[in-house]
C-alpha cells in the first residue's frame, strides 16, 4: 500500500537483503529496516520490527532464502536449513505462521535448492493474494456511506500487503466507494490501533477517527458504525476467536445494537485442532505495558513515561476469546462464511 | 479516608483557610493546596485542583464563606454574596453541584450571616454523611470474597469522603469482610481509574488491579467480577444514567454475564426535569486528551507526549448514557431502589 505516495509492502527482498518497514518506529518515523543476513533477520523478527501474522510468516520464508543463500556446501544444504529453522522458530515460539513458513522451505529443499528458494518467495506473496482476496469478498459487504468500526491493527503491515479485517475497507475505497469513514479503537494497552492503523489509513487517504476504546459503544448506540470488522489470531472448530484484547466487549456491544460483526481472516487461522475456544491458553503480559506507555515528548524525543498510581499493580490480558454466537461471519480469501462448525470445516477442506 | 495513615477530606477549612488535596497532581505528588481568599479557590475548582461533584459543592460552600469573611460592609453583605455567587458558578458553569451550593448560602444570608456560615460549612459535612449512608446500603451487596468491577473515581476524592461507587467497597473493608478485590479500569482518556481509583485504594489497603479499559469483558466472562458498581453524573427520571464514557460500554456487557451492575448517587444526582437519557446532551472535549498523555518520565519530571499517528484526529466523547433496562439498582442515601420511574419519583419524593 501507499506510504508517501509510494507503493510498499512490510517486507519485501531487494538485492539480496530482507527489506522490512521498522514497525517499532511507526507511527513516529517511517523508516526500512535492512537485514543483510540470517542473524539479522532473525533479531528483526525477534524485536518485532516485523510483525503480524502474516508478516511475520514471510519474514521465516525470506529467513530461510538467506540461509540457502548463506550455505556454501551443498553436501550440507539440508542439514544447515533444518539449524536455521531451528534458529528462525526460536525468534517468536507462538506464531504458527513462522513454524510454518520455514516448514515449507525446508520441505521443498528436499526436492531442490531451486524448488527451495521459489517457495520461500512464494510465502509472501501467497499471503498477499490471499488478503487481497479477503478484500475483494469483504468489500461487498461495504455499502458507500459506510462507517466501519475496527479494533487494533490488522492491516497491510500485519499481512505484507492489504491485510485482513482492512483489506475489504482499502479495496472499498480503491473502487471508488463514496464517504467511507473508520473509527478506529485506540487498543490500549500497545496502542496498535491509533498508532498503526491510524497511520495506514491517514497514508491511504482514508478519513477515519481514532476513538479511546471506551467509546465504542457511544459510536454504536448512536447508529454512527455500520459494521465491525476486526482480524483474528487463532479460529477454532466451532468459530470462537481469540483476537486482541478489548475484541470480545466491542462484539457484545455490537450484538446489543445488532450491528453486523466480522472476523477477517486467511483460512491458515483456522485451528480445527481447537474444539472451541476454551481450549485456548490466553497469554499475560507484562504489567509494564499498562502501567508505562511510550510517545514523543515536545522536543521531539522519545520518551517511555510511568501514567498509573505507582502503588498499584495492573494486569494484561493480551487476548480475549468472542464466541461465535457474536460473530456474523468470517470473511476469508476463499469467501464469506457463517460461523459454524460446518461451515468451518467445508472451508479448510475445500 | 487515609493518606499515610492520617485521615483527611478531599477539601476542608483549616484557620479560615480552604484546604484541599491537589488532585491534579496525584498520583504522583500527594500535596495540600491552600486558598487564603474568595479569589483562589476559584481559581482551584477552574483549574480542577479539587474536582468531582461532592467536592465541588462542598468548595462552592466555602468559597461563599469566603466571601462572608470578606464582607467588610454589612449593609452591602448581600449584594457582595450575589458578585461571588456568580463568580463562582462560572468556574465550573456545568457543575450542578456548584450551584446547588452557592444558592444555598444565599438564600440562607437572607436569614442571617450566621445562618449562611453554617449553611456553608453544612454542605460538605451533609456530602460526608449522604456518602457513608451509600456506604452503609451497598456495603450490603458485597459479600465476603466478592471482586467488585469500577469505572472512572468515585471515590473520596471526588465527594469529600468515603465516595460514591467506592464508598460500599470501604465499609465492607471497614466491617472486615475478607478477600475484597476490586478490579478498577484505567478509563481512557484522562486516567482517573489507574491515577485516583487505584491511589484511593493502595492507600486504604484494599487489594485491586489496574486493568485496561478492553479487559473488563475478559474478567466478567471468567466469573471474576461478582458485581459491578460506579458512580453518575446524571440520572434521568426513567434510570437513564450519563457516566464517564465507557460506562455503558461495561453496562452492556455485564449484562451479557448476568453480572449485576448498580450505580451508586447521591440522590441529588436524580434530575426529574430530564425526563429520559435522549434529554442529555454529551460533552465532546478537546481531542488532545486522547492523542496525548502526560505522566513521569525516568528522571521524575512530568511529560506531556504524543502517543498516536500524528496525522489523524480523535474523537473524545465526554460522558455515555446507560439505559435504566441495563442497571440493576441505584445505591442512594436513602436506600437501594430499582431503575424504575416509580421508585425514582419516590425516592426524591421521600
Amino acid at each position: 500500500m501507499n506510504v508517501n505516495n509510494k507503493k510498499y509492502r512490510a517486507i519485501w527482498v531487494e538485492n539480496q537483503r530482507i527489506c522490512m518497514i521498522n514497525q517499532n518506529l511507526l507511527p513516529f518515523e517511517f523508516k526500512i529496516h535492512y537485514c543483510n543476513n540470517l542473524d539479522e533477520t532473525c533479531f528483526a523478527i525477534k524485536t518485532m520490527i516485523t510483525r503480524g501474522a502474516g508478516s511475520i510468516g514471510a519474514a521465516g520464508g525470506y529467513a530461510m532464502l538467506q540461509a540457502l543463500w548463506e550455505n556454501k556446501n551443498h553436501e550440507k544444504l539440508f542439514s544447515e536449513l533444518e539449524i536455521a529453522k531451528k534458529k528462525i522458530d526460536s525468534t517468536r515460539p507462538t506464531a504458527v505462521n513462522l513454524t510454518y513458513a520455514t516448514n515449507r522451505v525446508l520441505e521443498a529443499a528436499k526436492i531442490s535448492k531451486e524448488f527451495a528458494i521459489s517457495e520461500a518467495f512464494a510465502i509472501a506473496d501467497e499471503c498477499v493474494e490471499q488478503s487481497k482476496k479477503i478484500g475483494i469478498f469483504g468489500n461487498e459487504l461495504i455499502k458507500e456511506g459506510f462507517k466501519i468500526g475496527t479494533h487494533c491493527n490488522a492491516g497491510w503491515l500485519a499481512l505484507v500487503d492489504y491485510g485482513s479485517a482492512l483489506a475489504p475497507v482499502y479495496m472499498a475505497f480503491e473502487n471508488g466507494k463514496k464517504n467511507i469513514f473508520v473509527y478506529v479503537d485506540e487498543t490500549r494497552p500497545r496502542l496498535q490501533g491509533m498508532r498503526l492503523t491510524a497511520w495506514e489509513l491517514q497514508q491511504q487517504g482514508i478519513p477515519h477517527a481514532i476513538i479511546p476504546d471506551n467509546a465504542a459503544a457511544f459510536y454504536m448506540c448512536r447508529n454512527e458504525i455500520d459494521i465491525m470488522i476486526t482480524g483474528a489470531d487463532r479460529i477454532a472448530a466451532n468459530g470462537d476467536t481469540a483476537n486482541k484484547i478489548g475484541t470480545l466487549e466491542k462484539a457484545i456491544v455490537a450484538k446489543y445494537y445488532g450491528i453486523p460483526f466480522y472476523i477477517a481472516a486467511p483460512s491458515s487461522t483456522f485451528d480445527l485442532f481447537t474444539k472451541t475456544g476454551n481450549e485456548i491458553v490466553i497469554e499475560e503480559r507484562d504489567e509494564d505495558e499498562v502501567l508505562y506507555i511510550y510517545g514523543k515528548n515536545d522536543k521531539n524525543k522519545m520518551e517511555n513515561i510511568l501514567i498509573a498510581n505507582s502503588g498499584s499493580n495492573a494486569k494484561n490480558p493480551a487476548f480475549d476469546v468472542t464466541p461465535a454466537e457474536l460473530i456474523t461471519g468470517f470473511i476469508t480469501e476463499k469467501g464469506i462464511i457463517k460461523p459454524t462448525i460446518k461451515e468451518i470445516k467445508k472451508l479448510i477442506e475445500q
